[in-house]
């Protein structure tokens, strides 16, 4: 489709403009497009292919504690958004409303949902009545709109692909615990499948989700040392059971409130993948999310071009043998057009097989980073065909920890204890300030404005410490400090 | 949640009012309850476990056949819709259209897409440049929106799942070859994995999708005679390829359109699979799409039920050994509460496990239609503990056979030749009608309005066949017989 002319055009360097390498990247690497409708995107194969791979594995680990999915409708009437006043609040100015359909006017507009809370709440009124029926662990797979008026592909469109988790408890012990099992789903599979170890925490009151009690976030370091909050798990206490009438009777008969919890991850993590791990010659994939994780190219003219395709073949069907996805790149073009597409589309390794490696017995590896010369090139090393296939997994697996190692060398390396506001504004050009902050929003609101930084979260691993706030010197709030960073 | 409640009343005889029949059988063996705003649905766990086995088994077939997956936006540009006029005319009386967005009233409203046709031409039209494009082959996986007067739960919805298939080709051969593969792919899937046989053919042009030059589709018999169009595959010449501008260079550098197909399938599937297998007892869910295969139902008291529970959970652990999807119910409720909850859900096979049976070394295997005593009860039969879940896929492959096999002669049971208007008439009150016509758009308005029967289809494997329209006596059209029937 069209990637040739692509990629004879380099990349915008990272290091010269993030934001121009973001877009050229997503777009050449053929992962998405902007679509017709302002703030809109097409997800194209190779990203969706990513998508499916995302959502399989975070979908397995789903079902591995408890859930069970659902689908609830993408119309939501507009008076059940006011019905939870905090969330009319925060999603009103971004929502998209029907106001005809079936070529009539409707009597009651409808919103285009930006999030369940409120549909799902009037559902659970309606099935749960006794403590038997809880808790309800349902997931839902769809996609949400919020109109934005800056939007960037993957990681603020006015529609994205998602999951929200919706769950009711009896009380407030299991709700929580729910919320924290699902954060603790999400920073693991973060870590285990995107290869992105988080930063974990609290959002502060002024950052939390509208309507929840207590939000948890995990939020990722991108390769410009910002942060990316990637996802969310809400504690919303009675505020939506209040709201929609979900009650229970309890085992004395008595009706009681059902506390209840959301949870979300987003496509944005897809974002977060291509920014965490990127580098000037395009996409690095985690070999967990890519959809090739090995691509071979068969070298040759001729009778030898079939030779060298054939046994390209057969090791592919070894890989594959092994759970590996393998692709051959039997098209029509030089290998030196192949090896550049596959470093753009950010395929773990390549193999390359030409006529004599063929009669060695071996083939050329070599891996997209991690192993490079003193120029910066990717080392070619023979590896004998016998031992490939049967060798790849390991290779991948060492591939996906030495990423994750990477990414938090990086991080600590961009991250600093800061305790006084040039500090604060020096580190957060280019990386997390860890400060101590008073907890006033007045007081974020000026650090924002001067500094384009937002608490992130309080950490879950701090240690307690207190102390004047980096800012206004006033006395330090939440027991411990506070992640602050810019952030997409 | 509350099944109790509402297990406890028989579900509405099928043979008194099938309407009444599957609206309590959908909402009881909670499928599926009513959406808040008109015509909406919430697929509820149970509906969606169906709904996932559907289409992970789908999308195989679809992956198998060179088709890779994409998301295209839910909201497309008013305008887009009108730049082909049969396609406008079609679907015009059924969008939902978003006027109002972030607080603002747009300056174009965008429409919730009712198909993607239009929004993916404009997208191609930008990726496809070269012969070396072609074919692209891709599907879409989401929801449509069309206004429904007289909604039906899984059958005709305001919003409903389903998946697009959109592809481009570079000529009429290879985009006609596309379009009866994926009519191939549906109508084995459908026999395969829902038990369903079709009967197979080309829409009248009356009947075709708005656009399409050439419309094939399977359909269905349900329990009452009617019939279900089931998927639908589309050849849509240049049409779409002209409104769009979708070109290639071919190779001898002339612009030539594109010829394009598209084809889908929705979770009608699951209201076809209700309506072709269910009886008066409720749901009977052919293995392939049903979530638990087999549920082992432990029975005792105290110290015995914990002895028949323990050998439940091997059990289960050896069916899950052999892709078994099983299900042990623990629930604290008596066993005749739950052998009427899973023959409502439509189970395929049920095992009892009391304490006479564990000191036997037996289980006692029931399955839920094909095996009935002469009271019509399901009989009853002491298996080997040690060979039951050696023995299960087999049961579950000739269960599968079996339902087909029933669904086929119900089929040929209730299907005729008719020669005459009255014969015509009797034989679609409770069944297909195999008819010649004249060809006639008005022919075809007038044996609808008298007896509420449509053509479903020009049959695939029909002889060929001429002779004077059952209705008005003109001579046939299409070269063979046409199959009418009333239809959902």
């Amino acid at each position: 489709m069209s990637s040739q002319k692509r990629s004879e055009r380099a990349v915008t360097p990272m290091s010269e403009d993030v934001s121009g390498w973001y877009n050229d990247v997503v777009t050449r690497a053929e992962l998405a497009d902007r679509g017709p409708a302002k703030g809109t995107m097409v997800i194209r194969p190779y990203g969706y292919a990513i998508w499916e791979l995302l959502q399989r594995q975070l979908d397995d680990r789903f079902k591995a504690t408890g859930h069970v999915n659902a689908y609830f409708p993408l119309f939501i009437p507009e008076s059940y958004l006011r019905r939870e006043a905090e969330h009319v609040e925060g999603f009103a100015p971004e929502l998209a409303v029907v106001t005809h359909a079936g070529g009539e006017e409707l009597a009651e507009p409808l919103v285009v949902r930006p999030t369940s809370e409120t549909i799902v709440g009037e559902m659970y009124a309606k099935w749960i009545s006794s403590y038997r029926d809880l808790p309800i662990l349902i997931n839902l797979w769809n996609s949400v709109v919020r109109w934005e008026l800056r939007p960037r592909m993957f990681l603020r469109t006015t529609e994205f692909l998602w999951q929200e988790g919706h769950t009711a408890h009896a009380d407030e012990a299991d709700a929580m615990a729910e919320t924290l099992r699902m954060f603790d789903v999400y920073d693991e599979f973060a870590r285990n499948v995107a290869a992105i170890p988080m930063v974990r925490g609290e959002k502060t009151p002024g950052e939390r989700f509208a309507g929840a009690v207590r939000t948890f976030t995990i939020e990722g370091m991108m390769r410009d040392g910002k942060a990316l909050q990637s996802g969310t798990s809400h504690y919303l206490g009675t505020n939506f059971a209040r709201a929609f009438d979900i009650t229970y009777q309890d085992r004395e008969n008595e009706l009681q409130h059902c506390h209840t919890t959301s949870w979300g991850l987003s496509a944005r993590m897809i974002g977060a993948t291509i920014l965490a791990h990127g580098d000037d010659r395009g996409l690095v994939l985690p070999p967990r999310l890519a959809p090739h994780q090995v691509v071979v190219v068969p070298i040759g003219r001729g009778d030898q071009l079939d030779a060298t395709t054939a046994e390209a073949q057969r090791l592919a069907a070894a890989l594959r043998e092994r759970d590996v996805r393998v692709l051959v790149d039997t098209r029509d073009q030089s290998p030196g057009f192949k090896f550049n597409d596959w470093e753009l589309k950010g395929v773990p390794f390549r193999v390359e097989l030409g006529p004599r490696d063929l009669e060695a017995g071996v083939a050329v590896l070599a891996q997209r980073v991690g192993d490079e010369d003193e120029d910066g090139r990717a080392r070619k090393h023979p590896v004998p065909l016998a031992e490939l296939a049967a060798g790849m997994p390991a290779r991948l697996d060492a591939y996906h920890d030495a990423l994750v190692a990477r990414a938090q060398a990086f991080r600590d390396a961009h991250t600093a204890v800061v305790d006084d506001l040039d500090a604060f504004t020096a580190q957060v050009a280019h990386g997390f300030a860890v400060a101590l902050h008073c907890g006033d929003p007045a007081c974020e609101a000026r650090i924002q404005e001067t500094t384009r930084a937002t608490p992130r979260c309080i950490p879950s691993e701090g240690d307690e410490e207190s102390g004047p706030c980096v800012s206004c010197g006033g006395a330090s709030a939440y027991g411990r400090r506070v992640v602050f960073a810019r952030a997409y």
